[in-house]
């Protein structure tokens, strides 16, 4: 049985904002949690913060350093691809973390059962699920049996993952949000963390693309903007 | 498929160091993995290496400081209770570490995609699952699943959880380490880290009825024994 507190997983993005605005729409009281786990884009934990100041509630920050881990080119001294949107699908990525999600929800867990919330939010997506392997919905089943089974909290009270966002797509994501006031100009998607987005990295084609496909308009500075952007804004009369 | 290459969780007591020599003694090549989690006993962390040291093998450390999270007496400041042998088993100790194992078990798996090591050796036992849900065989069966859907390596190798004294007594791990030559006097198992163990703890209650059941002696000093075990020593002309 699900009581009304819930843990969500806050990396500052487009979509941890959105399911942190879904679950204050839907009545929980959140405790938003951020990992400083290594990351080279650090600016995305002050947007978690920036954006819990904006909703009024205390950020949690969980500290591992997975660079003593390594393995991949978001914690380790490899470069980040810039692959243009038609490579993006379908193979697992160098940004793929090893277990990062494993990871982040056994800590989202531990925090959980300390303060007595059992439903843990998180803001993967179809598109995330089609390259990274822990976003998968056979993935959050099974870590949700695990668990159940694993702690203590779980067996009392069950402890349910919450994955809001699973199967809408980026501009999905952006339309839920517009409609429930996110204020997308605190989040940052960009791999790379400079003064303004590079717009050429996965994460900022993906999110542009949503926005585009939501006809909708990013808030946030880009050096650049990648060419279907670029028409696109053009053909709105924006630029 | 298993391949040949093994993380080994090591802790520095009784059971961890019997596992390391098992998966040596099964062909195994042998990656150890201690946790630097803020636990009170970090004595175990100098045992840990000094097992890896008598291997001749190398430890890994990882850093993960629990105290961030809390809720447990082995990393906040909540008193380690004695509880006498009888009162022991059959409930959740306040030594919980929330979902300790399954943080500890995802960093493993972590690690083991970073060196394509797909074997994750863990000395859980018996004594241990009657109290801590993390130490359950179908908390490993699911843990397991969890790694295969959720990793890299997982996907295209599978993950074996590997948990082989789960099944054996405090005194069945005596005496399989015995047979293995596991060098017990440079383990730790006492929850206070002081010079000697304190002979009061859960774990040292434990340790000391493992050995007297395989009929053997603990090597390591003690402030003072347990009634039972000063009885155990007497009736074998030892004191």
């Amino acid at each position: 049985m699900a009581n009304d507190k819930a843990v969500i997983l806050i990396s500052g993005g487009l979509d941890s904002p959105t399911v942190l605005a879904y679950a204050l729409d839907n009545g929980y009281k959140v405790y938003p949690v951020s990992f400083d786990y290594g990351q080279r884009h650090i600016r995305e934990l002050q947007s978690s913060e920036d954006i819990c100041n904006y909703y009024g509630v205390k950020l949690k920050k969980i500290k591992i350093d997975m660079t003593q881990i390594g393995g991949s080119a978001l914690t380790d001294k490899i470069d980040v691809p810039e692959r243009g949107l038609e490579n993006i699908e379908k193979e697992i990525p160098v940004t793929y973390v090893p277990a990062r999600n494993t990871i982040f929800i056994s800590l989202a867990a531990a925090y959980g059962e300390t303060i007595k919330a059992n439903s843990i939010f998180i803001g993967a997506n179809a598109i995330d699920y089609s390259g990274y392997p822990d976003c998968r919905p056979e993935f959050f089943n099974t870590m949700e049996k695990t668990l159940n089974l694993g702690t203590e909290l779980g067996i009392t009270d069950g402890f349910r993952i919450m994955v809001p966002l699973q199967y809408l797509t980026k501009s999905d994501i952006v339309k839920l949000g517009r409609r429930l006031g996110v204020p997308y100009r605190l989040t940052w998607s960009c791999y790379n963390g400079r003064d303004k987005a590079c717009g050429k990295c996965d994460s900022c084609l993906l999110r542009l693309k949503g926005f585009m496909e939501a006809h909708d308009f990013d808030d946030i500075e880009y050096e650049a903007y990648p060419e279907f952007y670029s028409e696109y804004l053009k053909s709105n009369g924006k630029i």
